[in-house]
């Protein structure tokens, strides 16, 4: 028996981590879960060349070779889509129905962008770096065809983690996972790790492209776009990967599951609750101090003895004092979700 | 890209069809709903051998060769777990929590029961007819360990479409699917075609087994049991798989499609909503007159030319005068649900 991807669309593929059922410390490229705006793209000739241009003292064009000799950087980082669990927004929102599988970990190895810059160098009008990718195509919403492409601003850019990867988990990037290069953005949701880059560029102002100002935006009302606020940093969350929803349990001792994460530092602690969020107890944890941009794995041992139905919740804290909310801060496309976790199962 | 089953348990082996991404006639055996009550059985050294005993004239045992050198009928069934859409009930019920992909079609090659039973013979006092599997485990519930059982009353058992499979999409079964041989139980719930079939077994009193006693009633009570109703005959039924449920979609021509099925004849008209229900339209079918058992493909084209939320709707009749239900009849272990199925879907 094997866990599967789970599908949400195939055009564009949409495939979830099967993330109740994912143990151990990589999400390998089977598992991990695919997000995408557009069809694969099919990459060009001189895909293997990746330019750096606009706002910098010196353009260059780097091989394969250039970046796979410069000093790299190999991280653990969980990749968190900004759109999962949506499906759990109440009222309900439009878009991709995540459950809580867009979410995966892997080992990128790659480049400090930082590291490039340094060899191109900036001018003192640069504002924002801009990274595209191979991947396009129409939207709903707009006349025209589109490139998928981000910003960050100089700050995040220049962040010594912030990198260009070249290998996943030991090995070059599988292609749906963005071969050749993808930018390695931890701490922030995965929107921002840009696959398939076919070119980075420094600019002197906002980027105005709909995946920056459109999408991946906060829209605190249902009808009016105003007091929108752009979706950067990954929001401190937890999940229960066991017991499953629902579930049926016998009395006795069952171990509780699950993983946490957050990208304003790391995971502080755990609380887990059986009785509904009345009482809590910590989690016991499994925390990489070596990988600081990791989940956590959290599990807890229950002894139940008495038939009934019960709630299970868990509550992640980081040291930055953020903690998951009773309920999401509900938007209209339904990013950033982290409520506290709730699975209720019967014992019989 | 491709889609995958949907994973609700491994452990036992528990996994959904990709509904929405299944189109022809045939669900092929690596996207064929998994449901398993117990881990997979190891098959004895003579799996092959089938006996039928009990209340009949002659007990006898049956080899693969026999089975294959009779009679056989070939049937493309619609098989359908009985929890099918149990997620769906409100309130919320316990047990898998499969969405709407436990059901698949497969074309079935096999043995009428009733051409074996003339060659055994009955014994007036004959009443039902005991399908054994070689699955077995613990329950929750019970002490002890069970196998896997269930009967049919006899008229059931000797329908001439009731049939020991043995072939499954033109090869022998698979062994996740019940091989070598599978009871094929047209027109009921997917629990009374009991897979691993190791005997059969003629009784002269009503079974007790837990799968036919405990599960696989209709409870119609939270929580007391009076009032149980046994789960036979699959209700008629239809879903939406195309548009998905919060799908965004641009204004122009939308083909709607779907499924509709029923265990009591044919389906005689799928009516489909775009309006939440206000007005109905008839959906074109594709219904093959050959295969009274099996699936019919709907489809109706929407032409949408404002923009705003849609609530679309499938509501299928059969020829016995059954029609989906606005409310689907709650019971506590989520058996039969059949409510007119609804997506929401956003235009822009």
């Amino acid at each position: 028996m094997r866990p599967y991807l789970t599908t949400r669309s195939l055009i564009p593929e949409n495939q979830e981590t099967p993330i109740s059922f994912i143990r151990g410390w990589q999400t390998e490229e089977p598992l991990f879960y695919r997000r995408n705006h557009f069809q694969y793209p099919r990459l060009p000739e001189d895909h293997l060349f990746l330019p750096i241009l606009g706002h910098v003292q010196q353009p260059r064009m780097f091989s394969y070779q250039d970046l796979a000799s410069m000093p790299s950087k190999t991280l653990t980082v969980a990749l968190e889509c900004a759109g999962n669990q949506r499906s759990k927004f109440d009222p309900r929102v439009y878009g991709e129905q995540w459950e809580n599988g867009a979410v995966s970990q892997g080992t990128w190895r790659g480049v400090p962008l930082a590291y490039l810059i340094t060899l191109t160098g900036l001018h003192s009008t640069a504002k924002e770096v801009v990274f595209e990718g191979q991947d396009f195509g129409k939207r709903e919403d707009l006349e025209g065809v589109f490139y998928y492409g981000r910003s960050l601003p100089l700050t995040k850019a220049l962040h010594p983690d912030t990198i260009i990867a070249y290998e996943f988990n030991g090995k070059p990037i599988p292609f749906k996972h963005g071969y050749p290069y993808r930018l390695i953005v931890p701490q922030w949701y995965a929107m921002a790790s840009v696959k398939w880059l076919k070119r980075i560029k420094v600019i002197d102002h906002e980027y105005q492209g709909p995946f920056q100002t459109i999408d991946y935006q906060y829209y605190p009302y249902p009808d009016l776009d105003k007091g929108k606020t752009p979706v950067t940093v990954t929001n401190v969350n937890s999940i229960i990967q066991q017991p499953l929803p629902f579930q049926i349990l016998d009395q006795g001792i069952h171990q509780l599951e699950g993983l946490a994460w957050t990208g304003l530092g790391r995971i502080k602690e755990v609380e887990v609750s059986v009785t509904g969020g009345e009482s809590w107890e910590k989690a016991t944890l499994v925390n990489s101090t070596a990988q600081p941009y990791a989940w956590t794995q959290w599990s807890y041992l229950w002894e139940v003895k008495e038939k009934g139905e019960y709630r299970i919740k868990s509550r992640a804290k980081d040291y930055n004092g953020r903690v998951q909310p009773e309920k999401p801060f509900w938007n209209r496309k339904g990013y950033g979700y982290n409520a506290i976790a709730e699975v209720k199962v019967k014992v019989v």
